[in-house]
């Protein structure tokens, strides 16, 4: 198993420290008269408690934004922490997106655990998601503790909420795309450059822009923009050839849902007619079956379909990495960047 | 039919002049290939559009937050367009809770025409609500333009996010008193407090907090939680016996929808033991028909159940006429907070 850049386990108690300093409003719970109220649902999503409220040592996720965030504050000024509300917003918004698109996609597990909503419902799951975006917000506020001045939380909120307009308009062509015979490669990247994308170029930003000035961070977008490409096809293949007991979701999970993901939409806009046709008599059926995912298999197998996502993984990956050199950042955090984003190629799960 | 006050009128053009500025991004309808896309399906809730993307004089709503917003700027200063972002903001976070609300409770009509998620699916409506609550936060943003200072956006950003998050307390309340048996009126009451006077409240201290000092606007919360109040009892009210031409959603749909409304509250933790026996006997079924309807109209109708109802409504009316007279805003325009006062407990619709 592929191991976490140790940048990863440095950050995450500071990042789930803030987090959880966000979600400790306990007055909810005595109105509810439940063991369980809103903010302790957030806590169950971010692997934190079990479905009673009871403080578990679960699967978290991995905090990939909110340790970008803090890379890169850390990369100009030496000091991680001053970007921490920043970090902490960040990945309020991607988990917001992760509630909002179990629902949306139907998936009932998530990092090895049952989906909020397939516990407390699809309405009190909307809540929960639509509550963390809200969150996140007030993060942000949270900076004035580091003596942050109010210009530059402007500056960060615009960065973050227009990359979280631009990750739901992705979310918007990603369930759009499903129901298109005609998504070609180009289209496809312009979805995953918005509902991936985004959030890792958002995270790179806000943690550079807490400490130096907003007319130098375009660096940190353009590496943020060829990371998160590769991010997502690489998501893309362990969506189809992963193992379920590392990614926590279900094997040919991507399949049964007939995403428009990179390997299918190869597929259908370059192969030879006779294979397109044969894919499409399978992935134009009502419902996938597990032996129609075996052929599936087949045929992405004879087009050499992971090979041809993994090159693209890697082109992506050498375009990201032309990008690292270019950071105004101290010479030494170089192979940090470097670091994360070979993992992010290379990960399996 | 009660007439609206003519203030809603004179703002009203200059709200929806400010809202559609927001909702002007056509690149994502180039990629989609659609008549519709994310930001177009956001002008169809508003009344805007039908559902083909076509400019219509439609049903919009009356715009009761973004106008209070407004008023408590002129009020204070004598020019309401000063706070007409902030007015923006507040009506999107309204329309975002509306288009999720309807998915939660699964209504499939909404200003006379079908809802978000009838036309286009839960999962892209769960889209356009988050966009919606999105372009909230940066349109508080487009208050520079008017020359309010950092420090002064980041006050109202505060109060946005707090009250958007209070609002989403108050809805997973609200959703979560649906399968509680024992919920009563002082529950009741905080969950209204939350659900629909946080942002009543929010609109007038936004609007308020544009043009004064942030130490002053105490009394705009005060006035506009009481406000809040009385408005949720009387759409109560409205939602059992409120006529559906003028409503525009069908009539009985909350007891169809066994909601613990005020008066289904009062019923259950206030009337005598046969009475609400009578009352669970109808409450408690799986389905409730036509039938079933007209028992509970029955039921409601020998309890005076109405009267006490709108007694209610009149109480909180009352103690947000006395919030006016506190309010530190030019005397002549104090007639206005009233005549909106007295509409809202006194509307049809």
């Amino acid at each position: 198993m592929m191991q976490l850049p140790a940048i990863f386990e440095i950050y995450k108690p500071y990042i789930e420290k803030e987090i959880k300093s966000l979600l400790s409003n306990t007055e909810l719970l005595k109105i509810s008269k439940n063991k369980i109220a809103l903010y302790e649902m957030m806590a169950y999503h971010m692997g934190w408690a079990d479905e009673n409220g009871t403080k578990v040592i679960s699967n978290s996720g991995k905090y990939l934004r909110a340790t970008l965030a803090l890379l890169s504050c850390e990369s100009i000024c030496g000091d991680f922490k001053k970007a921490l509300p920043a970090a902490a917003a960040i990945e309020l918004i991607h988990n917001f997106s992760l509630v909002h698109d179990d629902i949306q996609d139907g998936d009932e597990i998530r990092r090895h655990r049952p989906t909020v909503w397939k516990i407390w419902g699809k309405p009190q799951a909307i809540n929960v998601g639509s509550a963390m975006k809200t969150l996140a917000n007030l993060s942000v506020l949270n900076l004035q503790r580091n003596n942050i001045p109010p210009n530059k939380l402007i500056e960060i909120l615009k960065i973050l909420d227009e990359s979280c307009l631009r990750m739901l308009e992705g979310q918007f062509l990603d369930i759009d795309f499903e129901i298109r015979p005609d998504v070609d490669i180009a289209d496809y990247l312009k979805m995953i450059e918005r509902k991936t994308a985004a959030l890792i170029e958002c995270a790179l930003q806000i943690g550079a822009v807490t400490v130096i000035n907003y007319s130098k961070i375009k660096p940190f977008k353009n590496f943020g923009k060829y990371l998160g490409l590769a991010f997502q096809i690489r998501d893309d293949i362990l969506g189809i050839w992963g193992n379920d007991k590392k990614t926590g979701k279900p094997s040919g999970n991507d399949l049964r849902k007939k995403k428009k993901t990179f390997p299918i939409v190869y597929v259908l806009s370059n192969a030879d007619r006779i294979s397109r046709q044969n894919f499409l008599k399978i992935y134009s059926k009502e419902i996938i079956y597990d032996e129609d995912i075996e052929k599936i298999l087949d045929i992405l197998g004879n087009l050499n379909i992971r090979e041809i996502s993994e090159k693209k993984t890697e082109e992506f990956y050498n375009l990201a990495l032309a990008e690292i050199k270019k950071l105004p950042v101290n010479t030494e955090k170089i192979m940090y960047f470097e670091e994360i984003s070979n993992f992010l190629i290379n990960r399996d799960f």
